[in-house]
């Protein structure tokens, strides 16, 4: 019998890719009564939010939105780009308005229940990659 | 009363990003008993596949999995850079390649039930995008 968790590693399975980035794709529920103002907060990013995602070597974020057997969920994605990912996610987290910002968000949405209980967003496991320049 | 489904829409909740690219993100379950068969597929696809997936326009792929309540998920993340979306995905779906890899694939996924009943993959709303260069 199959070991169920078995992680099969290739070459496409890597922490990091072959073009020294690392990719992140995330997961967390999205509770129904708060879809509408946190799509309103994604329009309109506030600019020091944005300017600390930056400065914290995030590239290429985007969040997405589904309903899976009648739940919301919302699903990112981004590409860090620095080589000390705990300190950049520090200094993240350590910005007074990226606190509130998160304040704002974590209010619209439902943590998911897995094994990882420090995380906010679950970090999904990559199984695959391919990039042609 | 909010209309849960009214979609807000910014500067960045486009089909197209500021940056000539269509982000595409979607999900699709995975039935637990081909995981170690999906994941040994991944960590080797068919070099015509991947020659394929290129010829098409897609660039920066990547999928994962996850646990959600249970229930084992693919989400998958890529970039298309061609003009023709439709008519790239066309060529993709008619190359007998891709046909036989699909068919190894397909039996690995389950569908999400939605009201897009000719999706395969389910393709999410995107609700944030940000990139710096």
């Amino acid at each position: 019998m199959i070991e169920k968790s078995q992680p099969v590693l290739g070459s496409t399975n890597r922490k990091v890719d072959a073009d020294g980035i690392q990719r992140f794709a995330s997961v967390i529920g999205l509770k129904a009564e708060f879809e509408h103002q946190y799509r309103e907060l994604h329009a309109n990013v506030w600019p020091s939010v944005l300017k600390r995602i930056e400065q914290s070597n995030i590239r290429n974020y985007s969040i997405y939105t589904m309903i899976i057997l009648g739940e919301n969920y919302l699903f990112s994605y981004f590409e860090y780009i620095g080589s000390d990912f705990e300190t950049d996610m520090a200094l993240m987290a350590n910005d007074p308005i990226v606190q509130k910002w998160w304040n704002e968000t974590d209010k619209c949405q439902n943590k998911i229940i897995n094994n990882q209980p420090h995380e906010h967003w679950s970090v999904m496991e990559k199984v695959f990659f391919q990039n042609i320049k």
